[in-house]
């Protein structure tokens, strides 16, 4: 097997993924990860996400939130003060017990999230009605101990970024957290070109400590579903536990209501498994580190010295426009390598310059999305900026619809026959059904098919409707979509 | 004393800068945030932090460096295997014995400073000489566990960015060192406005594990020393212990050069006690996260609808023109409350529109780097943008040669009188003398006088000459500055 080829994603879609993340240089080859579970990201893969980080960032200050930082350590105690956060954290966390040679009264945990530390800050920081809403944000790293992991989708340690808001009322805060779902969806889908289902989770699927979970759901190029953003309205349950309360208009005091929303690493995981092929990564130019890669060709010096002219010239014009780009000067190695090599990497748009193209005043420019002859066209030198931006918008959207036509062709809807319901989830689809959203239904879908509830999707197919609940046939008035998950 | 009264920088300096960092919200409150010695950075300091990551973060990129992340978790083991980092940093480090319910069979320690884990992934990303250089950075958050803590200046968790770069020999290796001196030297001059001193520190002062040490040294306003960035070359001795190798143009396995550098959040704690005054923060323009402060100024409802038309008449040209402006409009606090608040939050520029001002089309545009009305003009309405940026340029330049005449007023030449030398040291002040650089010289000043050599000044007041060591009165090349230090 030559060094870039990888298993085809149709024959072992996790082999795949596990090639992939390391061969397109995402990662460091996990196997020799010094730290068993937490992630190397390598320059090409942490670039991603520092465009992740900037579509997000930029819509959070839109929408007037401000980023502070906490501390990395959380008193256990703190954890302790909400119940059902506790249990949800409790088996996942990494304690510290010793500092500067001692061992600690009380230990510390390293934050999995931040809501208790935010909450006994927050409870300090409002004391009236003017400091409210308190818009905060956090880009850290935060620490989940997990048996299993795998490059972007779990690992021990991951990158995120923690919204934590405190409201007057039970509806600022739910509108909060609807807000942050849909800078959600629209970063996913314009940016990611990931078409992504926004809906609510279940009791039994929710974060552990809130009043309702909203996420955006996003199928991967094996049918799975991820979860690739999630935003939590914590009624006052935080609130209480650890007194964030103001004084109202009228001198009273008051529980705030608060929230939190969350994207981490595994949208790059997203990312790769809802656009990649059998020849590596495939980028949306919008997030993309090099939207455009340089190949010049040449056979002998005079050749090398004409066409490395002509993409200097280019290179000035992409610099200008402001485009990401990158020449690959290497001599060590073949143009075939090289395509083969971006290939891999994802970059959308490849330009070729050879002494014909010298000759003729031409380039010529092959999209990643599109394989072979179809992708590729000569244009121009006088008007490569703007065959280049265009090609580039072409990218992007035919990214998304390519994701679009492909999901929309494995979701299914149906009504009262569990027998079928199970063989499109074993089938690696998506089904969406009615569903009462109580535990033991929820635990017997679990059992049967290893599957749980992806969501109640805010639209509805059918609202105002009611129908048998896909496990016990009560009669309900949500639909649900179930899938197996990341 | 009001609120936002503070004690005199003069009569008390470190009382000053504690009561600071807290009223100009920078930070919470250090005794009341739940981990010792830890940070919570609230969003006016996290903002200006931003700036601080965003000024070096393009010099790094545009010197041809690429951003990584390793993870938190170092192996003990790892430390170990360079003798001389893990006496270094042993009693500092903050140790996770247990993780998701279980003891760990290694202990892992919370990274002080990522040379070991980088080390180790150096040594599989690199076999050839093909592969270097390798220009790496790191933005992260580091624990090392302090008994006294200060926000910005020492606390056990702070923020960061470690630059770790492999080379194929030593010259490159240096030249590595020295330029990344020169652009921490450029960002502290050019954006913090602080005058810095480049330099080489003592052996006794170097890195733990470098073959030699670079820092900036700035002077505070109390006139102590504060390191406000620092470079390093490595030598081979990571290189080394970590198996960091690379097979050459002759196809001989060569051990690599490594360099590293950082710059962390004391550099905030630099900026505060380098332009600071007894009405509170001084901020260069170039970092304020707030360069424009707008104050309307009315007595009654129509007066307040007329000024508010004009400040957002102003606001709209302020941010067509890319400068960063709040608009004051709380009613609760009166506009002198007001000035007092934005002075302590060190906001460059206030600009001031009351009916007088509406009635003539003019704005008061008024200082804080020059109290008064010395630093008050009124300027036509038409051409505020003009004087807007013409002043905050003219503030940025004012600050830096504020605090250079300062320092240069403090620093004093002395050569072989060793009562004078630490007259001037006990005084406060910073003296530049003749200085072996032995261990035992170095002892003696810090029992006799509590200070330690900064660094040897790369540029020598007298090239080619020697002078009597300050201490032991042997004849030496190199003149060092010494002072108490931060």
């Amino acid at each position: 097997m030559s060094e870039l080829a990888v298993t085809p994603r149709s024959q072992d879609f996790s082999a795949w993924y596990n090639e992939i993340v390391v061969k397109a240089e995402l990662v460091d080859n996990p196997e020799r990860t010094p730290v068993r579970g937490c992630m190397i990201i390598k320059p090409y893969g942490y670039e991603l996400w520092e465009a992740v980080k900037s579509g997000l960032d930029q819509r959070f200050k839109a929408t007037g939130h401000v980023n502070a930082y906490f501390p990395v350590f959380i008193p256990m105690s703190f954890l302790q003060k909400e119940a059902e956060h506790v249990e949800g954290f409790a088996p996942e966390l990494a304690v510290v017990t010793h500092g500067g040679g001692k061992e600690l009264e009380e230990p510390y945990v390293i934050r999995p999230t931040s809501e208790t530390i935010i909450g006994d800050a927050m409870s300090r920081w409002i004391q009236s009605y003017r400091d409210l809403p308190l818009l905060l944000n956090q880009w850290a790293n935060v620490v989940r101990w997990e048996k299993r992991t795998r490059p972007f989708l779990r690992t021990s340690e991951f990158l995120w970024q923690e919204g934590h808001t405190a409201h007057a009322t039970y509806d600022e805060a739910q509108a909060e957290a609807m807000q942050m779902l849909d800078i959600y969806a629209d970063f996913a889908i314009n940016e990611a070109a990931i078409p992504v289902i926004k809906g609510q989770k279940s009791n039994q699927e929710r974060f552990a400590g809130a009043l309702a979970s909203y996420t955006i759901e996003a199928m991967m190029g094996d049918g799975k579903a991820l979860q690739a953003g999630t935003s939590h309205n914590l009624g006052q349950n935080f609130a209480k536990a650890f007194d964030i309360s103001y004084t109202d208009i009228n001198n009273e005091l008051q529980y705030c209501w608060t929230t939190s929303w969350g994207v981490s690493t595994r949208m790059i995981g997203a990312i790769i498994m809802a656009h990649g092929d059998d020849q590596g990564l495939r980028l949306p130019p919008r997030l993309a580190p090099i939207q455009v890669v340089m190949i010049p060709i040449y056979k002998n010096d005079d050749q090398k010295a004409e066409v490395l002219a002509v993409v200097e010239t280019i290179g000035r014009q992409l610099q200008g426009a402001g485009i990401r780009f990158h020449v690959d000067r290497r001599e060590s190695v073949s143009p075939g390598f090289k395509y083969n090599d971006w290939e891999m990497r994802g970059v959308p748009l490849r330009i070729e310059i050879g002494p014909k193209d010298v000759e003729k005043g031409s380039a010529a420019l092959a999209r990643r999305d599109i394989p072979g002859r179809d992708g590729k066209q000569f244009v121009d030198q006088a008007v490569v900026i703007d065959k280049v931006n265009e090609t580039l918008t072409a990218i992007q959207s035919n990214l998304l619809q390519q994701a679009t036509e492909f999901r929309d062709a494995r979701r299914h809807e149906v009504v009262g026959d569990y027998q079928r319901f199970s063989e499109i989830i074993r089938g690696g689809e998506w089904a969406l059904t009615w569903f009462s959203g109580s535990a033991e239904a929820e635990a017997r879908v679990k059992e049967d098919i290893q599957a749980v509830s992806r969501c109640f999707p805010l639209e509805q197919p059918h609202p105002g409707e009611t129908g048998p609940c896909i496990v016990t046939g009560e009669p309900t008035d949500r639909m649900a979509y179930f899938a197996r998950a990341y």
